[in-house]
């Protein structure tokens, strides 16, 4: 089943998504609801971000391609990580399905797409043994971890290289159903495929990383985990759009623009 | 004024605090309220974490002889920022006034305080100027950043070096009107000072942070940024009581419980 939330005439609910239809739901998605007899069709409504996590977390480098790769193009050698330690992101930075991926007027050209598969939280737990974690996945969604490779290299943390506003692309639903093992995520620039990868081919599985940070975290409805992405990565220019598609979720689609540098920021970074 | 959040009879609500009376508001605190006619004695109300930050922002190491005194303690070569590059804590850590910090069954003997200032955002903002900065402050309140000192250093992340379950306490309240350049901070344990400093003598101050990152991220009513804490710091034990007080705000006191290693977790640890 695939659960949306959008807004229709100013008003913002969750939904069921079928086909062209959403069947707009009362209630918690995470909990108990009713469905309504309230349809609309799909284009007529604005998806939104389908929930705003309490904690927003991120695996980071969890495909060995991409370890590999980027270590290669950066001329160091590559760190696989050794245990499943999941770091963070910021909820400044969602944007919904259809929304605009705004590269900051100082950013490099390397503003790059990562495709990847998020995992959302339903149920509130601790010390979840491995075998029981997935259990507590409420569904799954997609999300685009957009980076400036050059802040992520010369800044003390990811503040502004992964969490500029617009940067973090979520949606366009949870879908509840799906088979990880039979999964593909493809990334599109302009239709053209740039990337594609098993989705399940991580170096720690959901279930072990929900395992291990539940021993010390408890998880909460709604936390999403962002499982990270495969391979290297090509950058986005202003006018692209960017899709990212997982066989058996959708196609999370984003437009890029450059914002111009206005005369009032070129002075002020000038006189820095 | 002191803005308190807190509960009475399973109902949660904003307050006014003035001595020992807490008066209830309606309304948004950050927003449009209303002084109601219900006084509470603060002893007989739950003190809660005064907001749901949206976002968890903390600066980390903004003060000279933290940064110094903790390079000196590792045996290393002091690192200190040149930039204020924002960093992140998690919702889940987050305790209030009086609840118990535990430190894991499995943690080391390094589980130490950290007593910060927290700024509270109060309005929607993006670049602001450093002189304007402060505007969109709502008030101040404590924070005690309890950190794990061998996982900070064994961990990729700082997931559970500084996001463990209870690892944030943050209030009692929220303080509208400070004067920066004369508080103090203080932190106790079982009553005995062992850490004092002027709280505004930071590397990079809290207009410098905001503006900063204003340029790339919103930031939104509740939002949370904790500006670090200065001097080497002491380990906290079971059974001890660990105060930070800044002067002008209050004293966020928390008791220290080591939770105890369960047979089966001691099991599920040998088998590894």
């Amino acid at each position: 089943m695939k659960i949306c939330r959008f807004k229709s005439l100013d008003r913002v609910a969750y939904g069921v998504v079928d086909g062209v239809t959403v069947t707009e739901i009362m209630g918690d998605p995470f909990g108990r609801y009713d469905m309504t007899s309230i349809r609309r069709h799909i284009d007529r409504v604005e998806i939104l971000v389908p929930c705003q996590p309490p904690t927003f977390y991120a695996a980071g480098l969890n495909y060995l391609a991409h370890v590999t790769e980027t270590a290669e193009a950066r001329g160091e050698e590559p760190d696989v990580p050794e245990k499943p330690d999941i770091g963070y992101r910021a909820v400044n930075a969602l944007i919904a399905h259809g929304e605009t991926i705004v590269i900051p007027w100082d950013a490099t050209e390397e503003v790059q797409y990562e495709g990847e598969l998020v995992a959302v939280i339903g149920k509130k737990v601790k010390n979840v043994s491995e075998e029981e974690a997935l259990d507590c996945v409420f569904g799954y969604t997609i999300g685009n971890d957009v980076s400036e490779r050059s802040w992520q290299r010369s800044d003390r943390t990811m503040w502004r290289s992964k969490n500029s506003d617009t940067f973090k692309p979520m949606g366009p639903w949870i879908e509840t159903k799906v088979n990880l093992r039979r999964m593909m995520t493809t990334v599109r620039i302009n239709d053209e495929v740039v990337s594609e990868f098993p989705t399940n081919s991580m170096v720690f599985g959901i279930a072990e990383y929900i395992s291990t940070m539940s021993r010390n975290i408890t998880l909460y409805p709604g936390d999403v985990i962002w499982m990270g992405t495969d391979g290297a990565t090509q950058n986005l220019k202003d006018g692209d759009v960017v899709e990212v598609e997982i066989s058996g979720i959708g196609v999370l689609r984003n437009p890029v623009v450059r914002e111009a540098a206005s005369e009032e920021k070129s002075t002020e970074e000038g006189n820095e």
